[in-house]
Formats: C-alpha cells, sequence, structure tokens
C-alpha cells in the first residue's frame, strides 16, 4: 500500500474531523481528473496542518513564557509562515510566492505534475484552511460573548462606560480622520481603520494587574469593566463596517440605520442574558442526555447567527449575541469547556491566517516607496496609545484615582483587532499597507502595554494592597 | 437576501464546523453546474443536521430516563429516520426508498430539479453526513481506549482475563459454526457475525450494579475488569475480520498472521502505556501554552492510526492504541474532557447512521420469505446470551461468587457490537439480514440484562455491602 493511501485512510479523517472540515476525494476526483491531483492534495493538506500546529504551539509558547498572550504566538507563526517569510502559508486570493521547496517536495512525494500540484496546493488553502478559519472566527466571537460578564459590567456602571466609550471613540474619530484629510486614504479603508483601533484585550491587562496585585483596586476593576463594554462596541462597529464594505455607500443614513440596528441587536441580546437565559436553562436542565447541552447550544448560536444575517448585519454579531444570551445561565462554564476544543482548533487557524496574509513588505524600512505607509504605521500606533489613555483622563471621580493607569490598561489590541485585520483583508475593505500597519499596532501595543502598566500604576496603591490581603 | 443565502453565511459554518467538515461551495459548483443544485445540497445538509439531533437527542433523552444507555436512543433515532421507517435518512450505497416529502421540500425550498434535489441528497449523505460518522468512529475508539484502565484489568487479573477470553471465545465459535455449518452461510460474513457477539458493553452493567450497591462486590470488579479486556479483544478480533474482508481469503495462515500482529499491535500500546505515558506526560507538561495538549494528542492519534493501517491492520486498531497509551498518562481526564464534543456530535452521527442503514425489512415476520433470517437473528441472540453466561461459569475462585451474576452483568452488547454492523455493511462483509439480526441482537441484550441482573445477584451480598458502608 502507498503511504499515500495510508495516510488517507488514517491521518486525514483525525486531522480533518478536528479542523472542521473533511476533503472529500469523490469532489477532488470530480474537480481535477489530472494525475496525482488528489494525492497533491492530501499530502499539502497534511504538511500545512502539521506546519501550522507546531509552529503555532512552539511561538504559542515562547510568548506564554515571556507573559505575553498566546495569540500573539499564533500571530506570529502565520507571519513567520506566511508570504512575508517562508512562503509555506499563502493564499492565492491574496497573492505573495509560494515557496518552491514546499511545491517541490509536493511534487517529489506523489509524482504530480508541477501545474497539479500548484492546483493542488491552492485549492486546499482556499477551500480547507481558509474555511476552517472563518469557523474558528464564528466560535471565537461565541466564546467571547460566553466570557463577557455583564453582571461585573453594571456594577462598575458609568466609570467603565465613560472610559469604553471614549476609548473607542477617540481612537476611531483621530484615526479615520487622519487617514482620510491627512493621508488622502478612501472614506471606507479609513474608517475601517479607524475602528480597527478601537478594541481592548484585556487578558494581558488582567494578567499584569494580577501579577503586581492590583487587579481588586478600583482602576483594575474599571478596566475590566470598560474592556467589556469595549468589546461590545467594537463588535457593533465591525458589523456596521462590514455591512457598509458589502453596500459600498458612506451616506450618513445607512450608517446611521446599521448602527441603529447592529445596537438594537446587541441591546436585544443583552435582555434576552436577562429574560431568556433562565428558559433556556430551564430547557436545557430537563435533558438529562449528556449531549443535549452542546446541542441545544449549537442550534441556538446558528439560529442568531441566521437572525445576524437575515437582519442585514452580520453572522459574527450573532454569533456574538448568542455568546452574551448564554453567559447569563448557570451553563456558561461549561459551555466555554465544550467549546474550548474548538477554540484549540479552529480559531488557531484562524489568527494564523490572519498572521500569513499580512504583507509584510509594504512597510519594509529599506524600500524608500513605503515610507508613506511607514509613517502611516507609526501615526496609527500612536493613535492607538494616546487614544486609549486620553480615555482614561475622562473618567469622573471623586476618589483619588490613577486616570493614566485605566488608560495604559486600556492599550493592548489583540484577537478583536486581529478580527478588524483579518475580515479588512478578507473583504477587500483594507489595502495591504493599511492590513499590515493594524497588524503592527496589534503587536506593538501588546508588547508595550506590560511595561507601561508596571511604570504607571501607583505604587502605594500596589503595598496597600498586598498589606490589606496579608 | 434570499434565505438559502443567509443559511449558507450564517448556520453553515457553525453546523458543520461541530459536525467535523465544511462543505465547499467552490467544489459544488464545479460539480454540478444544474440550477439550483447548490442550494439544495445546503437545504439538505441543514435540514439533515437538524432532524439527526432533534430525533437523537429527544430519543436518547427516553433511553436514559429509563435507565438505558444513551446510545440506544441515537440507534433508535438512525432506525426511526432511516430507510426501514420515515425514510429521511438514506444512503445510496445501501439502498431504499428516501422519503418524497423531503425531496418536495427540498424542490419548493431551492427551486432545483428533482433530478438536481435527488442528486444533492445523495450527495450530501455519501460526502458529508457519512464521513462525519467516521469520524465519530475513529474518536469513539479513541475515547474507549482512554478510558481502558489497565491498572484496574491488572488488579482483577486472572479471573476477568478468564471470564474476557471464554467470553469472547464461546459466542464466536458458537455463532459462526452455527451460521456455516446450519445455515450454509459464507465463511467471512459467518466470520464476521460471530465475532460481532463478542464485545460487552459495561455501561449499563455499571450502572445496574451501583443502584443495587454491589458495584464493589467480588463480582462486580470482575465484570469491570473482564469488560475492559473484552473491548480490547472485541477491536482485535474487528481489525481481524475486516482486513479479511479487505484480503478476501479465509486462509488459515493469514488470519494468524493477521491475529498475530493485531495482537502485537495492543501489547505494543499496553507497553507503551506503561513506557511512553511518562515520556508523553513530560512533553506535555513543558507546554505552558493551553492549546498544546490537544495539538500533542491528536497528532500521536493520527501517527498511531497511520501505523495501523501501514501494518496492513485498521486505523481504527490505531486509534483505539493511542486511547490505550494516552490512559497511561495523568492528562486523561483532561484528554476525555477535550475529545468529549467531538464524541457528542461526531459519534453520534455514526450511530445514528448505523441504524439508518439497517434494513429492518429483511426480518419483518409477516413476509414468509423472511423467516430465515427471523430464526437467525434469534439464534444469535440465544447464543449471545447463552455464551456470555456460560462464560461465568468459567470463573475459578475459592471464595464464593455468584458466577451466574458474573455472565449475567456480560451480556449488554453496545458501542462495539454497533460499531460491527456499521463497519460489516460498510464493507459489505454483512448480508442485510445478517446485519439486521446484529442490531436487533445489540438492541436484545441491552434491553434485557438491567432485568436479569436485579434477580440474579445475590441478595445477601447486596445487604452486606450496603450495610459495610453505613
Amino acid at each position: 500500500m502507498s503511504i499515500a493511501i495510508a495516510i488517507d485512510r488514517a491521518m486525514i479523517p483525525i486531522l480533518t474531523a478536528h479542523l472542521g472540515w473533511l476533503p472529500d476525494p469523490l469532489f477532488l476526483a470530480e474537480v481535477a481528473p489530472e494525475e496525482g491531483y488528489e494525492d497533491a492534495v492530501i499530502a499539502s493538506l497534511v504538511a500545512t496542518v502539521i506546519v501550522i500546529f507546531v509552529v503555532s504551539r512552539l511561538l504559542e509558547e515562547l510568548c506564554v513564557r515571556v507573559g505575553l498572550p498566546a495569540v500573539l504566538g499564533d500571530l506570529l507563526a502565520g507571519i513567520v509562515l506566511g508570504a512575508s517569510a517562508l512562503g509555506f502559508l499563502v493564499f492565492a486570493e491574496v497573492g505573495g510566492e509560494v515557496n518552491p521547496s514546499i511545491l517541490n517536495f509536493l511534487g517529489t512525494v506523489t509524482g504530480a505534475s508541477p501545474e497539479a500540484v500548484t492546483k493542488a496546493y491552492d485549492f486546499q488553502m482556499e477551500a480547507l484552511i481558509d474555511r476552517t478559519a472563518t469557523s474558528g472566527l464564528l466560535v471565537l466571537l461565541f466564546v467571547t460573548g460566553l466570557e463577557s460578564d455583564l453582571g461585573e459590567l453594571i456594577r462598575v456602571g458609568g466609570q467603565a462606560a465613560t472610559v469604553a466609550c471614549s476609548g473607542v471613540a477617540i481612537p476611531f474619530v483621530l484615526g479615520s480622520l487622519m487617514l482620510i484629510y491627512v493621508f488622502h486614504i478612501a472614506t471606507i479603508p479609513a474608517l475601517f481603520a479607524g475602528a480597527a483601533l478601537t478594541a481592548t484585550s484585556i487578558g494581558i491587562t488582567a494578567k499584569v494587574m494580577q501579577d503586581i496585585g492590583v487587579l481588586k483596586s478600583k482602576e483594575g476593576q474599571i478596566i475590566l469593566g470598560a474592556a467589556i463594554l469595549d468589546d461590545i462596541l467594537g463588535i457593533v462597529v465591525l458589523a456596521v463596517m462590514l455591512s457598509l464594505v458589502a453596500t459600498g455607500t458612506v451616506e450618513i443614513a445607512t450608517i446611521a440605520s446599521l448602527l441603529f440596528s447592529a445596537t438594537l441587536f446587541v441591546l436585544g441580546a443583552v435582555l434576552l442574558n436577562r429574560y431568556f437565559a433562565p428558559i433556556f436553562e430551564a430547557i436545557a436542565d430537563r435533558f438529562k442526555s449528556p449531549g443535549a447541552l452542546i446541542t441545544l447550544a449549537i442550534l441556538f448560536l446558528a439560529l442568531l447567527s441566521l437572525l445576524g444575517v437575515v437582519a442585514k448585519l452580520e453572522a459574527i454579531l450573532g454569533a456574538f449575541a448568542a455568546g452574551i444570551v448564554l453567559a447569563g445561565t448557570s451553563k456558561r462554564e461549561e459551555l466555554q469547556q465544550l467549546f474550548q476544543p474548538f477554540v484549540y482548533i479552529q480559531t488557531t487557524v484562524f489568527f494564523v491566517t490572519v498572521g500569513a496574509k499580512v504583507d509584510l513588505s509594504v512597510i519594509n524600512p529599506l524600500n524608500p516607496e513605503n515610507r508613506e505607509g511607514l509613517i502611516i504605521a507609526a501615526i496609527l500606533i500612536a493613535i492607538a496609545i494616546v487614544g486609549k489613555v486620553a480615555a482614561g483622563f475622562v473618567v469622573i471621580s471623586k476618589d483619588k484615582i490613577s486616570r493614566l493607569a485605566i488608560g495604559t490598561g486600556m492599550i493592548p489590541r489583540g484577537e478583536v483587532g486581529l478580527v478588524f485585520a483579518g475580515l479588512g483583508s478578507a473583504t477587500g475593505a483594507l489595502p495591504k499597507s493599511l492590513d499590515a500597519a493594524i497588524i503592527i499596532m496589534v503587536i506593538v501595543t501588546t508588547l508595550i502595554a506590560p511595561i507601561l502598566l508596571r511604570l504607571v500604576f501607583p505604587k502605594s496603591e500596589e503595598v496597600t494592597q498586598t498589606e490589606a490581603i496579608t
């Protein structure tokens, strides 16, 4: 038996089952009757999957060990493997040169012609890897919604809302206006890039605050509350942007109507979190069979995503709303656990593809043509940092609090910023240089935030806290 | 926007991501340029998935409430939905009439021609549902291996081994010889059907023993140990049978060599459970990033499945062996949890398809042509029960133990019996009537065991136990 058949019979079902799809030999055979094409797709799939997971887990490990979020490792793995560097993960629709050594390797293993190998590789990247990434994105948004603790948000209340709203508005307005009026970039890409500056990734800030013992401080609580609302606002803005891209118009009426319906959608989810969650819980509790909960959750998730699309918004908004609703049930932790394997597999693929699709050559400083792109990237980074720090100073409080610490805590962008970059390049809304600038902005803010946080967080407060605990 | 596009954009990624595959519109478009074909595949997929999960969860619930295993609910859901009854789940390769109302519904919803609808339906059942089932089977065997507690097996030792070996040998030999010499059935189907009588499903016995408080009794411990070994022996026999079917010969030399290599394979896994498990654990422990464990497990699972195929055995044997090896690590429970969502989704689809593929009309008692088939089914059931009870009497023990209770505890067949039926019909090794007879045997032994167990378990022992505890 040839090794290709052996791999097909043994490894494909396992690897693919966990990625979230199965290639179909029937299809493969009908699409391309060329000699070796099917083997080339299989070999290319197995090689790609193994490379993605080995490299991403190693770089995740590196990041986690130095105190950075794992998602940064996935992003770096994508950049290293993608068109910008090694050329192992290249999407035909994005462009870039596939590393010839991987094509030669596939050709040698399968005996397929160079044309068949190239076709098989391109097909596999688009039809299999890219679709897995899409599933990963929906799962990510569902789980993000599931992790949004609305109760905590309400507890911190007004102050968090002030920080979140101004932290979304300031970078968005500053960024978009700068791109439109200073760099003469078209309205839609400018708005999209401005929107990508909005969403805070709380994971890293929470970890640093825990390390220095200020997680339970007034500042810490405001940051955590604001970050939850920030995610919600960010995803609403993203849904509106994607719908704008789809319609292609930037009339105020369209924007207002989209913003209105997206807000309504999320507010509906918040109400359902209160009033439908107990019903869902009661239904789930009636089932004693162990598989019922995941089925109910998936049906609900599918239904709300469908509603998102039918309401002319986005499936991702529906997935996020489904998460918000189910966060109100006592099944929340169990659901997080049930969806975790899909996060580990599919969402990793999503972040890796975001990294792989970015073309860093457009901001290569050695190329003089790239000067404007580099300036734009630097300015976006500056706005991303200054905008959030400024938002910290908007807080109204009678207590003595460090507004600088609050603003600094909101600096790191992460998952949602990468979702903007990924969808912006996938829909063609973002030109390559803006896409690269956003990725760089996410990396820089994530790297810089822990350092700044340790500098600005009030020392006296920290000591008081630690003393209070001990 | 049409509802079909809405469903495509919102529901498909979610539903399919959790089934373990993604249909590819690109493919669909290239394979069949007919009007409405792609919509028909999507509509048919969504309808099938929803019907499978709603019906299976409801019937699982029914089973669980009356104290039967959930897997019986999946099997019954398949029978109800399959060619034997409603005709909603019909596989073209198995035959049977698709319910015209479902085809009409799909035609109305999508506007596709009757030919396109039929083609789309058949394609979807084979390429998507059937492949999900295959993934589910591999996951099932991996998890079965993971649940095999070799330590417990060794503790009970000799007595459990006696029960397991004779409980595999007696029904296998009796069943095969009866089919060959009395009913003149060809050797391979006869051996396959005989082999399907071997594997005990311990879940239900364990539950009944727990209910009546005898799980920790001497008998209970022997039953649990024997059932673990029983699974191992059953899967070795299954791998040998499948390889026999593939080669098509029944020479003693072939059987002996297959049996030898399959045994060696499993013994290798048992050794690795002892000597490689700590290495795997050490590697897994070196990673602090949360997604590393599932990646390591999947790579190991894929590797051993590949090894199973390369060794001219089966991928399922490799998947089972991988489970056995990793059962020796401290990560066992964490891995069970990580793979549980795949069991809930994909393995459910496997059991439903096993039920859907059985053609119960071949044992319809109203049809006089079916008399022989019915007699065979009745005799297989009798051998299945008598063979296991007899195995109980083989135990050598100085203590006073109820050999009848031990034998009775081994009666229920379940998951592995259904794997035999499913693979037997998929490979064409089992004719329809034998396939149906095995399904009925699984159902009857599962239904009858709890009743018999409550009758035969020594009451005095039970009371002593309860007293000892209180």
